[in-house]
């Protein structure tokens, strides 16, 4: 369940933070001053240079893309947006939650400059997270096309009745779902929204596509998991209704009667920096309380 | 769990019909001859006499006030925007459902004119089904107030991320729910939205108030269940989200932070018409298809 | 939501630990202290009696008949068997939790003596909380009778199969359940097994039967809540499988294919303690970790 | 999704048909005239010769190794057992069901003869369905192994209490499960008992461990799905109470206090038959009526 490749060589790192984040910037600073002293080069995302007050500028984009390391300092939104970001290529990702434990950060605030020490002599793992490729097409024209690391959600507005949605796999008619909405997820994303919803956890480096609905009024319905090769199509058959396309919870679309979602897998996997300090099913435990009474 | 009274005496009767369904008028008109055969006054509301185009006048509002009884033709939405209407006057309704068997039509198509005949000779009991009044309060002034046959429901928009709802019952703090939303429904409520969120199937003849949350991040979350004398006070606590009061599905509010929704059990509840020609448990096998393997 | 008939006169109480349990027996012998420092006459079970090594003799039936209250130290499972032994007398119980807090017992060791001191003077309010009365028939004969405060179970043994029982109510028939077996449960055993098998949460306080199947092979299975009148009759239907019985968790039989189990409310409830230290939804809050994140 | 080899010779087939099944073995007999008529050798497994009256005598051990299909008339616990048989040995399964549609028959009774007919020609595709080797030790000593292609089950006896679990993933630990049971399931059982329990459906072409709880306690805990590369370690903390472990739902042993289950994927997975006549998602629809209001 791991990918080994040690040592690696960290020469550049690219720091990105929590937009508004007056707590960020300690964290930054402390974090760069670390890489620093170590005579590794330190960019900055252009929101990130500029909360830092001018006293650090942005790292050119070409620069920022040739980063042996990201390192993100906020939370599962923060890291979401960078990875995003950088998608498609190779630079491993190092979270550092700020407000204690998140399911994608590898550290808090208290070990972080431990964590951040070892990382720096490259004496970490890289677990690879699969993503999705969304594809928004209407009336055989595409509208949008974005890749995510959590999830692919398309859900009806609050006064909005039920919506209806057909679902093909492969070419496959899989169902119509009645309900609230649709989640599409990574595993990475199934303990996100798709939670909420009543999905099952699944392990963030194994290779699926995780469908849950939302308020299904199909009683009968259950999440389904099918294989990370399989395409997903969606095709909203309510006219009259107010939906929307979400992506990773962050980047919206309105989406109209006959529009299609296509999901697949992304063609190029999120790196995501681990360290032997903890490991998935201690951050269950712990975020889940599951060896609790 | 019935209230005999009989035999009841039918003098005059209020036909309401689903508003612009073509369907809905001949099955209207032949109830309409078959009442005014045995000599019972009939009126209509305004929509449907408009629908019947002109050949017959809408019923004044005295007239329909005193009613005897109220026939409902259409599906439950039909039946909860006539119950909203007749609010406080102890009419008894019968519903006859158009598309099959609803959880509230005490009839479908076919059933139709045996079920009415045995009705319009007075052959029936009632069956009381408790409402609910919700107040909406914004610094402290009411901004809007009505009463509810199935549900109270506040929840955000699509594209807003979870929200976050303080509730209070009998002024003790019950928790907040950091959801997609709340529902708090009448047991009659509980076949409709609760159920797609997972809630419990309460008797529609209870009194109770039963309160689920929609896609809760506490994973402990589990519907509630509270006698049907609390009174409930949701304070929304998120500021930056779009989020909506829905009543029965049909009416709307926008939200603002420190909103308050009051719900309390109505002052008169809603009067059902029921035959011997099937119970509660029997709907529940067809609609829930619980008798199949 | 309350019973309020204060203040009540403590004269004489019945003390009932948990069995073999080394931990209640300094906790018995300091209340019991505490009580007879005010003049109260002070009983024990013969069980606890016999745990306090000969020091304290137990009450005999008579004496322990007219207690004005009974304090149970240990679990909700002593709690449970306490309110069976009393069942039909009204002697308000004090629930000592010994190892924190219970959803049943009122309080835990550390605020045990400021708890107990306040209700000795009378200082406290009664909640009423109801009762299944549940008797097994097999071939027309009463086999077992017995009334429970939790739950009532039919459960198939781990190498059996599923099972099916046919569920009647008040003469009409409810559905065939296909699963591992049902509960009735009261309000108060809501939040026992019942909460395990997805049941929702129901004031202790309120009057209602629930019936929540275990692992239904049907799908559209859902918990059921129906008015406390409501008379459940169960009907083993499976005649190949070991199935049991279980009454509060405690006490087990064997059933047979065809053997009846007639579950209605109990003819008197059991009368719990309630102090102003804490309400239910503190409760919830504390056990099921709800204000958390 | 699917693993195509086509065309395929068949020469001799295998037929296992359900036991003490009246209807199944005319239906056999049909099967075994249609596979004769066309040169094919029919061989039987011991019980089907034995009900077939003599007429048919079973294959030899040697024989029936070496058939090209093996054609499996009953439900799904006849296929199990089939399979089970004829582990390790890459013979592609035919599953024909009697009572209709079947998660795994291909073929219901009405289209057996002429899927037949197309399968003898060598017209199908093969569909690779993952196993588990489950080893039970007992203080170092294993006391019992076998593969499966459903799931293992550890599940406590009615009348027990809640039982204690530990699961340890490569080494790691996971959780404490208290529960009924735990139910660890490959793809293909997760619409078996899994699927009661609350589990997600995941295709049966997948490769992956699926590990449901039965009514945990901790409420937060949810199915966990991983990489069916991970070694699931499943030890009994519970001393005092029934317990036993199910391979299938069909072979029991009962357990002590400190036993060791561990599951892995199986060395050989099971073939089964895969015609044009239908797909997953089709008998998704049908056997859970998603497509129906």
């Amino acid at each position: 369940m791991a990918d080994t490749e040690r040592p690696h060589r960290i020469r550049r790192i690219l720091i990105v933070g929590k937009r508004d984040s007056q707590p960020a910037r300690p964290a930054i600073r402390r974090l760069a001053r670390m890489a620093e002293a170590r005579g590794i080069d330190v960019v900055f995302d252009e929101h990130t240079a500029a909360a830092l007050q001018g006293r650090r500028r942005p790292g050119r984009a070409a620069r920022a893309a040739r980063a042996d390391l990201c390192v993100v300092v906020g939370g599962d939104g923060t890291l979401l947006s960078a990875a995003r970001s950088i998608a498609g290529r190779p630079i491993p990702i190092l979270g550092v939650n700020l407000g204690g434990l998140g399911f994608m950060a590898e550290t808090g605030p208290e070990e972080a400059p431990s964590v951040f020490a070892e990382v720096l002599k490259g004496r970490f793992d890289v677990g690879r997270r699969m993503t999705l490729d969304a594809t928004l097409t209407r009336a055989g024209r595409t509208v949008a096309r974005q890749s995510v690391l959590n999830d692919v959600v398309i859900s009806k507005s609050a006064l909005a009745r039920m919506i209806e949605l057909k679902v093909i796999i492969d070419r496959n008619m899989v169902t119509h779902y009645r309900a609230d909405g649709l989640i599409v997820s990574t595993p990475t994303g199934s303990t996100a929204y798709s939670l909420s919803a009543g999905g099952p956890i699944i392990h963030p480096e194994m290779d699926a596509l995780l469908i849950a609905p939302i308020c299904p009024h199909t009683l009968t319905m259950r999440p389904l998991v099918v294989p990370a090769a399989a395409q997903v199509e969606i095709v909203l058959q309510t006219g009259d209704s107010e939906v929307y396309l979400t992506l990773d919870g962050q980047v919206g679309y309105p989406l109209r009667s006959r529009d299609r979602v296509r999901v697949k897998r992304g063609t190029r996997p999120v790196l995501m920096v681990r360290t032997r300090r903890r490991n998935y099913f201690e951050v269950l435990r712990r975020k889940l309380r599951w060896g609790e009474r």
